[in-house]
C-alpha cells in the first residue's frame, strides 16, 4: 500500500476539510447525478433518492459556496434554474467512482 | 468524463450504502491512520484530530461490524486491544487518497 500513503499528519487535516465539504450524506450522490449533465432543481430532487427539498437546497448552497457547482438562472416565466458541476466538482468523480467500485466489489 | 460514469441509477444506491458506512466525519480519517499499521485505542484517539472517546468507540464498533477493521485483544494486564485494517478496509485507501489529492489540488 506504500503508493497510497499520505506522507505526513499535516495533510490529514486536509482530508478532514475535504470531508467537511463533501463527506455528508448527499454531496457525493448529487455530484454523481450532475456528472451526467446540467439539471434543474426538480430533476435533481427526483434523481437523488431519499433527499428532501430542504436538504437539497442546503446542499446545493453549500456546494455552490465551495465552487463545486454553478447555479444559473434563466429569465423564463417561471424562472428556470440549472445546476452544473464546475471543473473542481468534476474532479471529484474519480473518488466517487472509486468508492462506488469498492461497494460493488464487497457486495454491500 | 465518460470513463467515470456509473452506468445506471440502481448503482447509485450502492454509493449511498457506501456513504452510510464510511461517509461520516470520522471513518475515513481513522482508516487513513490505520493504513500505517496496527494501532491501540489510545494511539488512535491521539492521532485522529478532534475525535472524542465516545465517537471513536462508536466508529470502531461500526467499522468492525462492517469488516473494515479487526479488533484483537491481548491477555496482558491491563488487556491490550489492537485495531487493524482488513483487506476490505485497505481497499478504501485509493478512494481516500484520491479525495485527499483533490483537497491538495484545490488548496482548501
Amino acid at each position: 500500500m506504500a503508493e497510497n500513503k499520505i506522507s505526513n499528519s499535516e495533510k490529514t487535516c486536509t482530508l478532514k476539510e475535504v470531508l467537511d465539504i463533501i463527506g455528508g450524506k448527499w454531496a457525493m450522490p448529487i455530484i454523481y447525478h450532475l456528472s451526467k449533465g446540467k439539471m434543474r432543481f426538480k430533476e435533481l430532487e427526483r434523481s437523488v433518492e431519499g433527499i428532501n427539498t430542504r436538504m437539497l437546497v442546503k446542499e446545493l448552497k453549500n456546494m455552490e459556496a465551495n465552487a463545486i457547482i454553478t447555479r444559473e438562472v434563466f429569465a423564463t416565466v417561471p424562472p428556470t434554474v440549472e445546476y452544473a458541476l464546475t471543473i473542481k466538482g468534476e474532479k471529484l468523480m474519480p473518488s466517487i467512482v472509486s468508492l462506488h467500485q469498492w461497494g460493488q466489489e464487497f457486495t454491500l
